[in-house]
């Protein structure tokens, strides 16, 4: 079968890696489609994964599967776990890494615990059958051993459940989103800075109120006057703020990396300012 | 069909840019070939862009299709075009990326305005029809939104005039070309720096006296006095200069890096001397 | 036909030469599935490329066909060949980037001469039929106009023997192993530094004693006590030993990189004790 399987991984682009899970792919399943999502996410760097999966999947054709491993905890008893959603499959350890799907797919609430129940559309399985497994398994590489394999026989046609016992809540990270100051500012936050230097942040256009114009947008102490349509708005070094391709507000350098000129790191606070309209006497 | 996409962008590989833009293909089209030429161009740098693409379309079949998304022009007015060569077909943005297509391809001549007129032998039409793109479509990342479907519905076989009305012309780059001075150097330029650190400069064989030996080549105020016929004719750490595999003259360091030793960069003058072929006295 | 050919090469990711290598490929055999298995291999780093080759050809199928072009020696009289084994092809320079492939696929012992003997179940020869190489053959790029049009032809199910004479041993690199000293210490070598810092050495599982226990490490002046099992046995930024994926010993840093703490490089020293098994007393 055609399927396709994405891979995204922090193996890094120096090692074989990559290649020795694409590998045992093949050879389960030689027709299918390997396409490489991102293999330079940070050293054990999960919601660095997330994001970079999430950007990624939601343009990919239904039933793709996608692997991710990103997984500092292999070797101990962390889960692995496959999730099936409308969309597509993704198989991944379970330590959080799946929170923006489950986010997008319509998981249920957090719970108490650091956990996500898996709502009505979602079916989410623990990998536990080593039926599927190579043998012997490393206790250092479950990636080649379990989640390639794993990925290849589900692209092959078998049930996720084939794989192991149905599972009801996935852990999830706790994703920021932004919040509302007293005095009406947004608290926005930088959620990944992307290889051109553009800081992509957690608000959207929902998250703007349509009335309340016009817009300042604030990143340390540097204020943005008004919002771009695109890049090619800005002149040449001027630094912009718009609404990226994955639709959230980026601050941008035309011409130069953002990131540099402001020092933002993830997780920095972005600071939206709306008036309600009416511009107020002596401003 | 299982025809080939090969995809060209300044999008790095630290993000899933390049892989929304597969998966947006795959799902037009689940039998196209993807290939990546390369990722790593400098951000918005056209004219590397144009290089790169140029040291690769001649080597893959016949009806390739070629994504290039290096694109400082996103959402304003550039236009988008799909250029149909006899060799291969293209799809870019019209900011001079296809120079060195163009030039290959049997372009006319360059008009007064930055233009290039299509060649007998080429077709170029705007990319105006809506019909083949994502909806809506981002201002920022038309890579996704409008070349990589129509790059998709190309490979299934439609026209390239189904994509929107033909043009007479593109934009093309002014490309360097050798100039011979007026005492017989032939001043050249480096077009390009590969990753080994080789000097690749627009000087090609051609541009070279067949009488006239023999050559010596400077770089600053290095001086190489011969031309070599492959690295492994050098000594160790020696500097040399040999016609490489893209027919260009090449100054090269066996065993180390020519950009970092001459401290050369893009757009430096290399000059070649040739004597008439008869050595002087007192030389 | 569906065969996999894997590329290895010191080309770096910022110039078309590997693109050029696949296009030529897909012009000979447009259903052949290609896999990038490493692209930055040191400059002409051979021993490297050997290594990284060996982490991923045991994890593809059967008939896999590996090309591997590191090839300082290119243009010059060094030999380019076919290695045909039981489970897979090899296309490369002969110049010991096939070193561990030789070890793990039983050939024969070394000749003095820095050769290996070809053993019973593997089959060399040199490629010096030009008939189907690329023409003009550049004497620059051999991967392009010599090595990919040979993997390409084989992947047709051309007999290796098509390419050229059989030959009856291979350069190889003087592949280091541990050594046991007078007082018993086993002294092994780092031969190669993954992408997370992790130091992989030559010593395997059966060079231990399984008698002795416990085993302390060395690497340079810091000594671990223990053997892991897996990463997440360790504390946060604890350094720790353990077996990894390809079975050797490794030195890694939870968390970071054991190569920038301990300052190690390829070909260091890495030194294990293994007391008898009875405690000394005093100990």
């Amino acid at each position: 079968m055609s399927t396709v399987i994405t891979l995204t991984t922090d193996f890094g682009l120096s090692d074989a890696y990559v290649a020795s899970m694409k590998g045992v792919i093949l050879g389960i399943n030689p027709l299918v489609r390997l396409v490489d999502v991102c293999h330079t996410v940070g050293p054990q760097n999960v919601s660095q994964a997330a994001f970079v999966l999430n950007t990624a999947f939601p343009f990919f054709p239904r039933g793709t599967i996608h692997l991710v491993v990103v997984d500092p905890g292999v070797g101990s008893d962390r889960r692995a776990v496959v999730l099936r959603t409308p969309l597509a499959d993704f198989v991944a350890p379970d330590n959080g890494v799946l929170s923006y799907v489950l986010e997008q797919s319509g998981a249920g609430r957090a719970t108490e615990d650091g956990l996500r129940r898996i709502g009505p559309d979602l079916e989410a399985f623990a990998i536990t059958n080593p039926r599927f497994w190579r043998s012997p398994v490393s206790s250092t590489f479950h990636g080649r051993d379990i989640f390639a394999p794993v990925a290849g026989h589900l692209s092959l046609g078998h049930s996720p459940n084939d794989f192991g016992e149905r599972v009801d809540s996935l852990v999830a990270l706790p994703l920021t989103r932004p919040e509302r100051s007293r005095d009406g500012t947004l608290v926005g936050h930088i959620l990944h800075i992307d290889s051109f230097g553009n800081l992509i942040t957690d608000i959207t256009i929902d998250d703007l109120s349509p009335a309340g114009k016009p817009v300042s947008i604030a990143v340390g102490d540097r204020v943005i006057r008004r919002l771009s349509r695109t890049y090619a708005d800005a002149q040449r070094e001027e630094i912009i703020a718009l609404f990226g391709s994955s639709g959230h507000l980026e601050v941008s350098l035309n011409g130069g990396s953002a990131r540099a000129v402001l020092r933002a790191e993830v997780g920095n606070e972005v600071r939206v300012c709306q008036s309600d309209g009416k511009q107020r006497e002596g401003q």
